[in-house]
């Protein structure tokens, strides 16, 4: 039987699944195969400045992979929007200490989607319509 | 005379330029105009769930632009990377209240570059060669 190709929205959804799966299971090999080889890449870790470049993107998931303390990640409501050869896929990161929200951007290369740039930051406010329960602040509103 | 083209990456800081232009200056019309008409447009404020389509995210700047609460932010060390008709720029944003980083995503949409996407999330730690204080710890990762 031949496999059915996927959909290009199928394929960056599995290309973002692959990136969460490398984080959370400390997988370096994988998290390299994700990070596109000929276009350049940058990354946003929550609270820093910008790393830009292969080497200083690569090195730091290296770093936090190897380190035992590192949040184990769990993404959901994830959703892609495609532009051609590029795909913004914007979802909810869950950690233990609570929740990030992030911009993945793939490019298609070689035939593959590839990571070329990721964003984290900080979730303080959740829509009402995703999340019943009460807020912290506006109660006395 | 005729006027010299802009190359294409001065175009995409041009920009970017009249988007804290526009976000500083509380021109609402400067700001409809700079967000995509016909790409799908997305945007993350600091701290929020993730906006998508052009009416919430256009609604979003207007109830910002016209809070007189609102900060006035400017824009520096903006570096912009090309993908083809998609551009991203990396930038850090100065308010009187702190630092974002800020990820802006251009799409070339008759002619002009548009905004897709933004996103803005606190800076914590600046990098040591642009900044000799002391880090603080990483708490995340």
């Amino acid at each position: 039987m031949e496999s059915i190709p996927l959909s290009q929205s199928d394929a960056v959804w599995s290309a973002n699944h692959e990136f969460y799966r490398a984080f959370t299971g400390r997988d370096a090999t994988a998290m390299d195969a994700i990070w596109a080889r000929e276009a350049p890449v940058t990354c946003v870790h929550p609270g820093w400045t910008p790393l830009a470049g292969r080497a200083a993107v690569l090195k730091s998931w290296h770093d936090i992979l190897a380190n035992p303390e590192s949040p184990r990640v769990m993404c959901h409501d994830d959703r892609a929007v495609l532009h051609g050869d590029i795909a913004l896929v914007l979802c909810e990161e869950e950690l233990e200490t609570g929740h990030l929200i992030a911009t993945n951007i793939f490019i298609r290369e070689a035939n593959e989607w590839r990571m070329i740039h990721h964003q984290a930051s900080p979730l303080v406010v959740r829509s009402a319509e995703r999340d019943a329960r009460p807020r912290r602040q506006d109660r006395r509103r």
